[in-house]
């Protein structure tokens, strides 16, 4: 319902350096201009043949041709040529120079019989003249420039990074690096939810913290109105007494909150809005729960606004749990596991079913499980589906 | 072989704002300088409490407590307090806002057993002083940096980036942008290597490209030498006449050329060398086997550069094969494969056998599977691990 009316205004795109386009999201569709390859070329390094004069020969029973000393391959010639070459005139396939030899005065054995087309590329093999090379709304990764170069595209449209405003509020809340009052703690939420924005690709604008005040709230939300695409806020969400950011996000503009309260554990106290167009979503002041309300709320957002068509899959494990996990019937539930191997087999362990405000439970584990609403838990031996926040630490050591 | 010997200098570190170290790996374990929480807080938002004073209380039975009107909880008293806050002497347990109501006349409604400690966040429960925070050699995530703010760390000692020159070799190669002439090709191989390169968290230092020319080779593999501590190089690495790039390192210092061919494939050619300490990775000329060559053995390289323990895993999937796919003996083979989802199960389609200088085939695939050297292929129906290069295009649209 929220990323249904989340709707921003048509996405901004900038032109910029293919180079700098690694993990920006591409705009429009990119349609090849040419054939690629603009002409048949060799495949491997070795040597340009009429496949015909290659019948017959085996590593035992080698062919013998000659070399052509022009760019002209005839009958029973061959001509040297290297990955990438345009084929020769004549020629049809090429024999890759691991299966010839040089046998002095002009000669060439060739041990392997080869078909037409045989380690050619042909006009056009890799993508055709007018076909998509890559389309709106992937990521582009390094084959994704690599293709994009190889047809010729100095820059490409991508999707301006959107601008995420990110308040933390309350009063226990001391900047980091400041003076902390003996009942303060660090602020810990700007930073994470700021690094959470920027992984997928926004950029954030810190607006600091907030005292739990109305004013002050509501001061500096405007000011992230100002600024930015959507609004990210942190505490100041409970359902009590102190439930201030909802109230000042009311009272900043239409349609204002959407929902609040979400049958899911943690942050069950998570509200979402949206602001003369732009998004607010506000999440629990627990660390724990912010980040899980920003996985399931905030990512599919953010993928939205740079104009993916889907979100962004995490990577995921199916593994077994070694111990059973309860959860509460009617709230969907976001279970902490660190995943390890045995063998061929993996294994979920639970970090912890209780202390969501532990933030060293998101460093212990390495993924989470989802439990649906429906369930009261997980047994001990089920096999569950684990998305990854961090490595596996499985490769081998270096 | 080549990774034990290819051992960096120590490792650079330099010291960063935490709010910039996002993807950056950490050169130095953290260890807590204070337990954390520093004091007992309330994991919740609600109520302290005695929790012996909750003794049968449940929705049907509600324990009536007087709201405390000082910093102090008494028996039979309850004192609102918000997460984080520091839990108040005389209380040891924290009922939920949802589990109470305020039934006015300064009285509270408790619907809730609770046992000592509950909704408590106790001193030290999340790190204790002493305790290693986050480990040298990882990489940071957004959960990492927000636990270092939590413990008040505001900047952190990573790894220095390693620089990595990037030489593309071959006369059939125009710099994009360029006016190629009638033979030539666009580089597309420098956007790519140094794109692979930044990925991973290395600097990459494009050293463009050079024509199959000894000296103008070495030339510029003198300056990658001189600027970066790793090179990769592109092309001119067949077992042929111009074999230009391993002679050129060769002559470029000492030990030179340690492995000339590997038996994979893509990527045979691929040869390795370690000049005056610095590891040079000559890559082929085929953006493919680059890209497969780059994955196997530049990939490990750059992750032991950084200071990381393992390498850093690749998602993964376990899927079907849709058809089979034949193999060489004796090379270890990279089979490029999208994979796809129907119901619970995954499948994977092999994206080309052969093609290997195709780059449409690394877009149009999402991952590949590892052939072991001494089978011959993979069977249809096969069950197979595929290392995820991208998305997977699972998740729901938005």
């Amino acid at each position: 319902m929220f990323l249904a009316q989340a709707s921003p205004e048509k996405l901004r795109t900038e032109n910029i350096p293919l180079g700098s386009a690694l993990n920006r999201v591409l705009a429009e569709a990119v349609v090849t201009s040419e054939d690629l390859p603009r002409f048949d070329r060799s495949a491997v390094d070795g040597y340009a043949v009429k496949a015909k004069d290659t019948q017959g020969a085996s590593q035992f029973k080698p062919r013998i041709l000659r070399l052509s000393a022009t760019d002209i391959v005839g009958s029973n010639q061959a001509r040297e040529l290297w990955t990438g070459n345009p084929l020769p005139r004549g020629a049809d396939a090429v024999a890759m120079l691991e299966s010839t030899k040089q046998i002095g005065d002009g000669k060439l054995e060739v041990w392997v019989r080869l078909t037409p087309g045989e380690n050619v590329s042909r006009k056009g093999e890799d993508l055709q003249k007018g076909e998509i090379a890559v389309k709106a709304g992937v990521r582009l990764k390094p084959q994704h420039l690599g293709l994009l170069a190889s047809i010729g595209k100095t820059t490409v449209a991508v999707a301006e990074k959107p601008k995420a405003a990110v308040l933390v509020t309350g009063n226990e809340l001391a900047p980091l690096g400041s003076e902390r009052r003996k009942n303060q703690i660090f602020d810990s939420n700007s930073v994470t939810i700021c690094s959470l924005c920027r992984e997928l690709g926004a950029e954030s604008v810190d607006l600091g913290i907030a005292k739990d005040d109305a004013e002050e709230i509501l001061r500096k939300l405007r000011v992230g109105l100002d600024k930015a695409d959507l609004i990210l806020t942190t505490g100041g969400t409970s359902v009590g007494a102190l439930d201030l950011v909802p109230e000042a996000v009311g009272k900043l503009g239409k349609p204002g909150i959407i929902v609040h309260g979400v049958a899911m554990r943690p942050a069950m106290p998570t509200a979402l809005a949206l602001v003369n167009g732009k998004p607010v979503i506000i999440l629990s002041g627990n660390p724990v729960a912010a980040m899980v309300a920003f996985e399931v709320f905030a990512r599919p957002l953010i993928c939205k606004m740079l104009g993916m068509k889907r979100v962004e899959s995490r990577p995921f494990v199916k593994a077994e749990m070694v111990r059973r996990v309860s959860t509460a019937l009617g709230r969907r539930t976001f279970v902490r596991v660190k995943v390890f191997r045995e063998g061929e087999a993996f294994f979920a362990e639970p970090v912890s079913a209780r202390g969501s405000g532990l933030l060293s439970t998101m460093t212990r584990a390495n993924g989470y499980v989802v439990v649906p609403e429906n369930r009261e838990g997980i047994g001990q031996g089920e096999h569950v589906l684990v998305y990854l926040f961090d490595d596996l630490e499985l490769s081998e050591s270096v």
